[in-house]
């Protein structure tokens, strides 16, 4: 290890030591009670009392209430419990799996190999008792109601019950485009749209440090952020350090994309300590088996190193199933051909071979192994357009078709599906995206990167795709991948990871509200009373980011009597 | 003068005088003649060749075309004008007005008082000679080219014939909405966009610096940002500075917010500085009149103030002429009451007297003054929502309704209008703004703040802003009013500035994109194909930014080899 790797681990390690029971000012973590010692988190922002002068001069002063903020940061924030990232998560869903009893315990042949300062609690994996499948959608099917389903059914109403203003819980009519929001998530709900294929809760049966959490559709708008170490840079500390970092930011998903040294480690570490689905893209690390030679691919590479990720607890999985080779000529003429780097791989597999891509020659098989650890499918989109130029085109929207036929036959094994998108898209040819996916995927899903609405401004491509992102959260799209200003030009850093998920974030809630989410404006009510009041402490405590709001208030007004009046 | 004070003249200074004749990064001045002298400033942008192999490895190369993006730098960019900013600019348009013949000159009563280090070129004003009406709407409407919209004509055109490559010109189809944009813009469609009231041309007779621009919706989207001294801080380098290094970051207009001292000198070096359209709120120097007691404004201080400010050539003015006192009480159930500044100062007034607006009911009187100095009037929107509970109300949309009428009125008079817009509006009631514009205020040009789509994150309100900007540009809104990421919490530094016009370019174009706008895309093409081929150095240089881009593309990989493969 380098010198300057060695730094870097110091300064991850400080990081992740030093954030350990911190939440964000005036917060506080609370959990919701649900039945059978569920306890769902949530942030809880305090405020300060409004004062009032009366017609008279005099003073009294009116309370405000508490607000309760979707939490994805997990235990490390949970002053009542001590994380050590050594040793990772407690287990939350132990019991819940073990109790459902269809899952059997053995010894993975490509374990872990223990390595310096990591001592994860179990060394063990589950998978399906032979012949079960052990999804959410097979319970969900079977009329099961989880302990999963229960827990982001409570999560996703954000503690609504509580409020008593009448002014906080006033809202904006929404345009949902046809989506289906109840006024209440209910148990019964969630169970209903993940049966019928609108949501999905990523949860592998590996990974019971996961706090369940749901996308689709009609619940909230999801942001995935993705990390990852490269040949170029980067070790384990410090993609534990991104996790972490990502989730205090609002991640609800994260992908570990790594392609350097460590892969399995790296990964490893990151599940051992996520309360947030993980997913990775599996083709890549089967590439490095076979030296980066995607000539050398096979089905059998591939399943191996979906194997060895299901065992350690991966929750979803992108697979590039639907770049056919009869549509790859299709990108001919396209301005930047295929930019999906998994595409990329599949297709120059398929021209050597001359065959069909082998994860659509072998998707049953595929839908055989997921279902044993309930890992959802996230159905990659390999041809997806790398430019306004190449937008909506015929490769692209032949491939998303095919993706539909795959999505039915994943739900025949009661595998959970979500469906990628683009991409580079401008935006008056979003919302064609967002229809074609709703009319060929039958409502599964749909996961978009971006999309970028214009191709001049690199360096800004969280920008430029948050305007995309928005409006296709509006139009129903469930999660959106976000895209950070390194985007195009080098690997994210820290503050690149912030800056990426602050933009999705905040694209995110633009289309709850768009949507008429019921309750997202909550938040916007409490911090325009705050504004308006001139609170200027609760308008720092209610922002998405309230140190920045705080610094950059204080850097032309930095006296405390500027934040009263 | 402090010795703070001091310090940031010398930063100031030496920012302008290092910024003299330099362009960006392989870009250079050129000039598109139009008839009679006619020179309108574009930037060409220089790429490298393609490399090319063969199957047999033959080396070959192809080359790729310059590329031309409207450029809002005026002559500090022109390495061929030395620009001494202690003097101004070249007055551009001074040979065009004194042509016409239908101005005279006068020494204006509360001429400049000199300050030290500047020296303006000119020390007489210009007014319509008894009668005339010296505006672009009056002589379009006489059937009358100027060279004003020859000018603009030329530069909307972006050299747009000069391309060869039909990749370059392929671009997406777009959705207009129901706007009206030519293949080509000649002078007569400007004419006509003018004499009917879809598009100005703001151009103040008294400053003949002025590079002509036009707003309107069949014209590329245009981005204004405010900058403007405070009791606070700041002091008249700086301004100057902020000036310049708006239009290096693409401003199109530029409102002057000053309130505190030197307001009138401040204004003097801006507007000789100054080769875009710049615009003013008077009521806030009226204000300062009357010792900030909004209940002793009047017409007459009023009056005095444009007049002064006429004088100088401010070209268009914010006047919250439909703030009328019936619909103050419309006000009373919002979460965030009157949050624009103009506005609360009129219905201060309004109610402290128990009388109409007096903008309102002087309002013919105002037109008499502005068409004698071609002023345009942007008609604010006093009572434009502050928070997304307050969006689309009553009062916001009452005030439209008079705007429109007032619009009319101008037009009788030959004044020029634009219509201020807000605000804080969620994605789904955008377009309803849009719509009702259209509808009442006869496609008057629509000028709008955001809208920010969510109040939840201030200190990235330049984002939660972008996204509505973006949108209502795309239906239709001519003109967006940037924001920066100090929004609701302080004063914007150079660096606010920057990132929020960035922000907004990014918008602006997202819109003229999906407009469909013709030519929109070369550059977007250029650069996602220079992506693709991996020419580095034509990427960063086609960038928004190019500085960042390369910036964060060496942060990871540094070398120059990276730079080519």
């Amino acid at each position: 290890m380098s010198n300057n790797n060695s730094q870097s681990v110091n300064f991850s390690e400080t990081f992740l030591n030093q954030l350990n029971g911190q939440p964000f000012p005036a917060s506080e973590k609370v959990f919701l009670n649900g039945s059978d010692g569920i306890q769902v988190p949530m942030r809880k922002i305090s405020q300060s009392d409004t004062l009032l002068e009366s017609a008279q001069g005099k003073i009294s002063y009116e309370s405000n209430e508490d607000i309760y903020v979707y939490d994805t940061t997990g235990p490390i924030t949970d002053k009542n419990c001590f994380v050590d990232i050594h040793q990772g998560l407690p287990l939350l869903r132990k019991p819940w799996i073990a109790k459902r009893d269809d899952t059997l315990e053995f010894i993975a042949s490509n374990n872990p190999v223990p390595s310096a300062n990591f001592e994860p609690q179990t060394t063990t994996c589950l998978r399906a008792k032979k012949g079960s499948a052990v999804t959410q959608m097979a319970y969900a099917k079977a009329g099961i109601i989880t302990k999963e389903m229960e827990f982001v059914a409570i999560r996703e109403n954000l503690n609504r019950q509580a409020y008593q203003s009448e002014l906080l819980k006033t809202q904006q009519k929404g345009e949902s485009w046809g989506a289906n929001i109840p006024d209440e998530i209910t148990p019964e709900f969630v169970r209903k749209e993940i049966a019928e294929g609108r949501a999905i809760i990523p949860a592998n049966v590996n990974h019971p440090e996961l706090e369940p959490m749901i996308i689709g559709r009609n619940f909230l708008v999801k942001v995935n952020a993705n990390i990852g170490n490269s040949p170029v840079s980067s070790n384990i500390e410090d993609e534990v350090e991104k996790l972490v970092w990502s989730t205090r930011w609002g991640a609800d998903t994260l992908m570990d994309l790594s392609t350097g040294d460590n892969i399995h480690q790296t990964r490893e570490w990151i599940l051992r300590n996520a309360p947030i689905p993980i997913g990775t893209v599996p083709i890549y690390q089967a590439l490095e088996k076979v030296n980066g030679i995607a000539e050398d691919l096979s089905w059998e590479v591939l399943r191996e190193t979906i194997i060895e990720q299901a065992n350690q607890g991966v929750d979803y999985m992108t697979l590039h199933a639907g770049v056919l080779l009869r549509y790859i000529p299709m990108t001919a003429n396209r301005l930047t051909g295929i930019v999906s780097r998994g595409g990329a791989i599949m297709a120059k597999w398929c021209l050597a071979h001359h065959q069909e891509n082998f994860i659509y020659s072998h998707f049953e098989e595929l839908c055989q192994i997921l279902k044993q650890y309930d890992i959802s499918i996230s159905l990659g989109d390999g041809l997806r357009p790398g430019s306004v130029y190449d937008a909506n085109d015929e490769a692209q929207f032949s491939e998303l078709r095919t993706l539909g036929e795959l999505t039915k036959i994943a739900w025949q094994h009661d595998v959970q599906v979500m469906i990628e998108g683009p991409g580079h898209v401008p935006l008056q040819m979003i919302k064609e995206n967002m229809d074609e996916q709703l009319r060929h995927c039958y409502e599964a899903p749909f996961y978009t990167l971006g999309p970028l609405t214009t191709d001049i401004a690199p360096g800004y491509d969280h920008m430029t795709s948050a305007l995309g992102a928005a409006n296709i959260g509006w139009y129903g799209c469930a999660m959106l991948c976000y895209v950070t200003p390194k985007e195009h030009l080098g690997l994210p850093n820290k503050e690149d990871v912030k800056q990426g998920l602050i933009a999705y974030k905040i694209a995110a809630h633009a289309a709850d509200l768009a949507k008429g989410h019921p309750g997202a404006q909550i938040r916007d009510n409490a911090l325009s009373k705050a504004r308006f009041e001139f609170r200027w402490e609760d308008q720092f405590n209610l922002a998405m980011d309230p140190m920045t709001a705080r610094e950059y208030h204080d850097a032309t007004l930095p006296k405390p009597s500027a934040k009263k009046a």
